[in-house]
């Protein structure tokens, strides 16, 4: 099993607190990491098949305050799939001329789909393989680029019939929203004012999260297991699809059919 | 204007030191720089709207030796789209479950294309809208993915549509061979068996080959101007388009139409 941590924020937040403490987690999940960092339209993809403890691409992003409005970041335990580095996670695809990154953490069985369409896997994991699904469905159902409340009621309709086969956490954004979903094991929290100090879990480190922000900063923080000991995290309940917006859950009133907001098109 | 550097090798190949040499001629392309690195079918590729000259990124690729049988990288002066990484090179698309790896140098003039299908730029620039068709008409070309002999015939059938509209110098691979067109400004140099010792253009530093090669290997590198001082760089002609595999040209008796190898289907 691999771990993933995603965030999402109102204004653009380096992630070095939160991935120094994910990234004490690659002793046991050692075949490879990722995390793909939006700026704007743009990405960037760190991608590396070694362990993020050992990898000097992992110490640059550890050191360089990358800052960003949408991160997702993955460790890989493989399951599915050799240890090379067209099977580390993130993967990214360009659709609508937005570039969409996603990671997965989970075991699909048998799920061998009709991949007609412009999206097809080049390494071997179940993972990009349901990737390149969402993405050919994502294509069929909307002529150009749908608005977050849009596209997350296409999502609750397809996630299923992947999830059917199995474990299915996962992490997608397109620098706008980050959508998780939960099979399993994923968490949240949002950091917003007054802020606190937080300590990790992983590492004998806190961090005074007012030292570093502005009161009218947000940021939302998805992840497989809490980062910190003093932090209300939320646990997602199996089968639960969160779409996060500027820092925050975006509220869906009366289900994921009639959402409050998101109905202006992505930027 | 931006300038180019290319690798073709038979075997893993760190491009540290003619990295070094590239990222020196920062000084005045100082828009933003990328690196693409094919690993088999995985490609890492680093982008970064600073200059090769002040950014972290950099510092890594110089001191990190990343090896790859196909390397791109850019240094970017903004002549058409913004400063922004959306709009730094390389680019990146999949294709018949391949990544494809696109730089380029120049400027094309109304240069608008038709996109219809499954490409589109995200950023503004006429470079990423030519990879755009450039990809579009691949597809169209081809069912699935071609020897590398048939998609150069398919190339040289495409490049001068683009050509007609300015200046387009530019590399692309898929992690088996590399492509280079040549408008204005493009050199290469095959280092093979016996190696000697070279030194940089721009920077005082000499590397003797002999101490870090074995006698099989071979390495091209393709590149805006000569890197080093004391080796047989040969210019291409204008309108020149050259596929490297295995670390040297590829011999095309007959003209583009019949390659004397390159048959076999890219792996």
């Amino acid at each position: 099993m691999c771990q993933l941590l995603g965030m999402n924020c109102n204004t653009p937040t380096d992630i070095m607190f939160s991935f120094t403490g994910f990234a004490t987690r690659a002793e046991e999940h050692k075949d490879g990491f990722g995390v793909a960092f939006f700026e704007g339209r743009g990405v960037r993809c760190f991608v590396d098949a070694a362990s993020a403890r050992a990898s000097p691409v992992a110490s640059m992003i550890a050191s360089y305050p990358i800052r960003s409005e949408n991160v997702i970041a993955h460790i890989r335990k493989a399951t599915q799939g050799r240890v090379a580095l067209e099977n580390c996670h993130p993967f990214v695809r360009e659709l609508w001329g937005r570039y969409w990154v996603f990671a997965h953490n989970g075991d699909l069985k048998n799920f061998c789909p009709s991949l007609h369409a412009a999206f097809r896997p080049v390494g071997d994991t179940d993972s990009e393989r349901a990737f390149c699904w969402l993405m050919q469905e994502m294509n069929k159902a909307h002529a150009s680029v749908p608005s977050v409340a849009e596209l997350t009621v296409t999502l609750a309709e397809l996630v299923p019939r992947v999830a059917a086969h199995g474990s299915f956490n996962f992490m997608l954004s397109n620098g706008v929203a980050l959508w998780a979903h939960c099979s399993t094991r994923l968490h949240s929290v949002v950091r917003r004012h007054p802020f606190t100090t937080a300590h990790l879990q992983d590492e004998d480190l806190s961090v005074d999260f007012a030292q570093h922000t502005a009161p009218s900063d947000r940021v939302a923080i998805v992840v497989t297991e809490p980062l910190t000991t003093d932090e209300p995290w939320h646990a997602f309940a199996p089968g639960e699809l969160k779409v996060f917006e500027g820092g925050e859950p975006v509220g869906l009133r009366g289900g994921l059919g009639a959402s409050t907001d998101g109905s202006a098109p992505m930027l």
